[in-house]
């Protein structure tokens, strides 16, 4: 029995459909029905579940956007950093494998050579980068406390997007804003992600970090291509023209955009196909919302 | 009515006196008794209270020493940075005025010119400067999301003593250590660090953060010296060589050794003598455990 917590939200969704597709049964809560944050609860709740691997999509993302953590940060904290250390405790405890949905905005750029980050390689926008947004540096503290954790997947997500349309989807995003930014980065298909996910357990991957981003990088200016490629929309797109001028007028807090070196998870066999097919196969499916 | 958070630790337990010392009635509970880091318990249980100003002094520290924080970054995080916020959360709400017992640890050093740290110097021991303990990291943290906070006082207590023999007493760790490290502090003691705390309320000082450390600064040399001439034991003492040595052989996590400035505090009048004299007093009063 898999239990999913926060299994409502945009990625918990994801996760049970792919469960459902296939035929694994789960157990999905919010933390409404149970208040999972809390040491005691989680660990009677669990007992009572049967669970064989429990997977972690809740955190706290600000809404509309991440500059909302500025003004929730102990929300935030708790939701990023505190809760996976609770969930650490008990499933070391009650010896139950588990995994973490952790984020690729940890990181900000690239490698000097062009390359992606890659799990080695310890976060760069970070609070002890002193470069970050609240909720990158909550974000990063919530891999420390899973440093050397045990039965534990840590699951890089990057920019999900897929062929729904929602707020939430990268897709979406790029055709309702204003005004956006060039910039380069690796992102996630979140079915390739969540089915990535289920498979670290069902086929015995090795535990500990994955980037689970979709392999190689694309900027903002090849997505808006591909949109209007696919005529997904007949608006026109308008850019900043720089880091700075988006700073100033649309952001609070500083943006991570990074490239992640996805091998690791490629070498293990998950199924994350290159960026680009990936990118086609959403926008060739896309449903309206 | 004042309400006291985390009322039985050694900081609670030392407001506790200092209330019925001046015959203010007050509500002292432990988080067993009321679970005060969820919101909703504290905000209903406050209700039922006529609280007129909250003193918290819950925090996570380890036992026996900082190090053990390292091994416990969950509650450390939730006692130190998530508890804060969320008893700000409530206050603000009840426009209930407040005060929050921090820690001078969240500095490192002196300033160039040898003077100590003011409350307008950023802390320079913590994630952001990725050189810190876990602890000194929460309690910083702890201090950004206190940032801007309505009707709140946040009081840094750095190395407490007082004359009564305790574990928690400086002077009394000074006696029981093996080996001691020489190094440059600021100390508070107990007994004015609670009352200038106090004192803030019942004078209406203006809300803001203060080092409540006694002026000046001693060296661990220093306070061995007037142990010795007040005969307060007839052990001989040892020094680590260097802060390499200590680090090697007695410690874990990085140590915060620090001067602070209290000239804010003093010149609102709050009661903090300087730092020779008060550890005369303690000594001179010393009451062995």
């Amino acid at each position: 029995m898999f239990v999913l917590l926060g299994g409502n939200g945009y990625v918990g969704t994801a996760f049970q459909k792919c469960l459902t597709g296939r035929g694994i049964p789960y157990i999905s809560v919010s933390r409404s029905e149970v208040d999972y944050s809390d040491e005691l609860t989680l660990r009677d709740w669990l007992g009572t579940t049967g669970a064989t691997f429990l997977i972690n999509t809740a955190g706290f993302t600000g809404r509309p956007n991440v500059d909302a953590c500025e003004l929730q940060k102990a929300h935030c904290l708790a939701g990023n950093a505190v809760l996976p250390g609770t969930i650490r405790t008990v499933c070391e405890e009650l010896k139950l494998p588990w995994g973490h949905v952790s984020s690729g905005c940890i990181y900000t750029g690239e490698k000097a050579d062009g390359t992606g980050f890659d799990e080695q390689d310890p976060p760069n926008f970070s609070f002890r980068q002193n470069n970050c947004s609240f909720y990158s540096g909550t974000k990063a503290l919530g891999e420390e406390i899973l440093a050397g954790a045990e039965r534990c997947y840590v699951w890089r997500l990057r920019i999900p997007f897929d062929e729904y349309d929602s707020p939430r989807n990268y897709i979406s995003k790029m055709m309702r804003y204003d005004c956006l930014l060039d910039a380069r980065n690796s992102l996630s298909h979140l079915r390739h992600f969540v089915e990535s996910c289920v498979a670290c357990h069902t086929t015995e991957i090795e535990y500990g970090v994955y980037n689970l981003t979709n392999p190689g990088s694309v900027t903002t200016r090849d997505v808006v291509e591909l949109i209007k490629r696919h005529k997904l929309t007949d608006r026109s797109f308008s850019f900043f023209e720089s880091l700075e001028q988006f700073m100033e007028q649309a952001a609070s807090a500083p943006r991570s955009n990074c490239v992640l070196d996805s091998q690791k998870a490629i070498a293990a066999g998950l199924p994350l196909l290159p960026i680009e097919e990936s990118l086609e196969q959403a926008m060739s499916n896309w449903v309206p919302e």
